[in-house]
């Protein structure tokens, strides 16, 4: 073994955002070995359920990656060393600090390029705050013939699988083959940080702001992936929660989960609550064993029980 | 490196059988290194999708595993060597071969226990071939206090989950909590051999046999999962169909995959299959990217158009 490489430092990184994407970089490059720090403005993965987002942040953090909460970068200065010396500002005490990394990776979202497009000359409004089209739910905008969708409508979410799937609507309400909308609601997405993070339908906030926090019930549950138990690695962040209506057939509002291979758990329940599945459907699908996903259907724990979620066995 | 060790052979294992319990057996001792061999009465996975069985046993001959088909054992005899020479019969030919091995693994399936339970005292019929308890879609036997659920029962599957299922819906009935029966149709498994294949719902034999070859549409597609791209191995296998009725909505009444997870992919669209899914709830269903699961959401090709159904890109 060379001495020299074993003694080199490992290269420091800073991700400036805590959206997905910059979760999910610091993720990956805590794992080949960099010394990865995200700092992050307020929140992360904004418009996420905030449990199941500090459940991938805490997971992460056990794992080597770096989080400094409530700053927001002032400048970067190059060093005649070639080191980035940033400057950052603590938002809730407003006090300055500085440090110095290899990289800094800027992960702060996107911004649309409408301006260029001469949308002000057609009458087609924006939102002044975002830059983006105003759009309906039929993807039409201020001006009857010109359809938006895609990121660049405003409120949209920024997923290319979605901007697939409403312009196939469109395209086939526009040739009169269909009355159907998308449904924004029910689209069901996957963050790639170390532990994957699968959802579909709405948060438990979302759920509780529609329906009030005695219209909703949450069953909730920890569990052990079997890979885990093998090699006794620390499960405290793979959980799951069924957000529901909580009168009548309590359907299926929000369906949430942390754990290995969540973006393969989470497309199949997608097609559920596109069915209007219910917590009774839930119960009634057969387990496979041993899998994750069949945690799902077992779940059983209300939030409002106060009762332990933990993992109680095979 | 001990160069006695990398010259030793490989033990030399015999698999009796081709259930699913023989076929993951003989993947694994395959894949930590042994020489297994699958002896095969008549037809791998009898009672699964034959197309998907050919599928996950021509993967495991691709690496490594043996099959010797359409072979009865007849005779293990045990030589001074300690190794175990076994005798069989071609049932094609009904000609005699001989073949030692280190070890031999019978995974020739269950027989219930029925005969010391004393049933016939009670006039509790059983199915004479098999030794099982006949049941009734309530899991009522002949005598009407005696009701039987799980592998016990004629024709039922031999699956935990199942029966865990089962049992609990009779308790409920049983208690005038419910009316709700044991929907056999919609119980999903997952074979865990080399290449996994998972299925809810009705082989494509069995909605023939009840629909007619004219009553259902078949979608398919063979796709190339990301972990294999990257690895630049092959995907031959890799492969999905989704067996609708051909008339009104297309109410899904099979779903099959082979491919890597295939349990965590399978179990969210049984709770689909459970809420009565149609293709067009499945092509509403917005893909998660990149998973191997969001191919179920894609898939477009018919059989019965001759289209071909191979991957065409991401």
């Amino acid at each position: 073994m060379d001495q020299g490489r074993m003694c080199r430092r490992q290269p420091e990184l800073l991700v400036v955002g805590a959206s997905y994407v910059a979760l999910e970089c610091a993720g990956f490059l805590t794992g080949i070995g960099l010394d990865a720090t995200v700092m992050v403005r307020s929140i992360a993965l904004r418009g996420f359920d905030q449990q199941m987002a500090g459940l991938v942040t805490d997971y992460m953090e056990a794992y080597g990656t770096k989080f400094v909460k409530n700053c927001v970068p002032k400048r970067v200065d190059k060093l005649s060393s070639g080191a980035l010396q940033v400057t950052w500002t603590d938002t809730h005490t407003g006090s300055e600090h500085k440090d110095t990394y290899d990289s800094v990776l800027w992960a702060v979202g996107r911004a649309p390029e409408t301006k260029a497009l001469g949308l002000d000359k057609l009458g087609v409004h924006l939102k002044k705050e975002s830059g983006k089209i105003i759009v309906g739910a039929d993807e039409s905008t201020s001006v009857p013939s010109v359809f938006a969708f895609g990121d660049i409508g405003e409120g949209r979410p920024e997923l290319t699988p979605t901007a697939i799937k409403a312009g196939k609507l469109l395209a086939r309400r526009l040739a009169g083959q269909s009355n159907e909308l998308m449904n924004y609601d029910n689209v069901p997405t996957t963050v790639f940080t170390p532990l994957e993070y699968g959802c579909v339908g709405l948060s438990e906030e979302e759920a509780e702001m529609r329906h009030g926090k005695d219209g909703i019930e949450v069953y909730h549950a920890f569990y052990k992936p079997l890979e885990f138990s093998v090699a006794e690695r620390d499960a405290s962040q793979c959980y799951l929660k069924v957000v529901c209506e909580r009168e009548g057939d309590q359907k299926i509002l929000g369906l949430h989960f942390t754990g290995p291979n969540a973006g393969e758990v989470t497309q199949g329940f997608a097609l559920g609550l596109q069915c209007g599945a219910t917590y009774s459907h839930l119960l009634q699908t057969v387990g496979i064993h041993p899998t994750c996903a069949e945690e799902l259907t077992k779940v059983n724990i209300t939030k409002r029980s106060g009762l332990d979620a933990t993992v109680t066995g095979c």
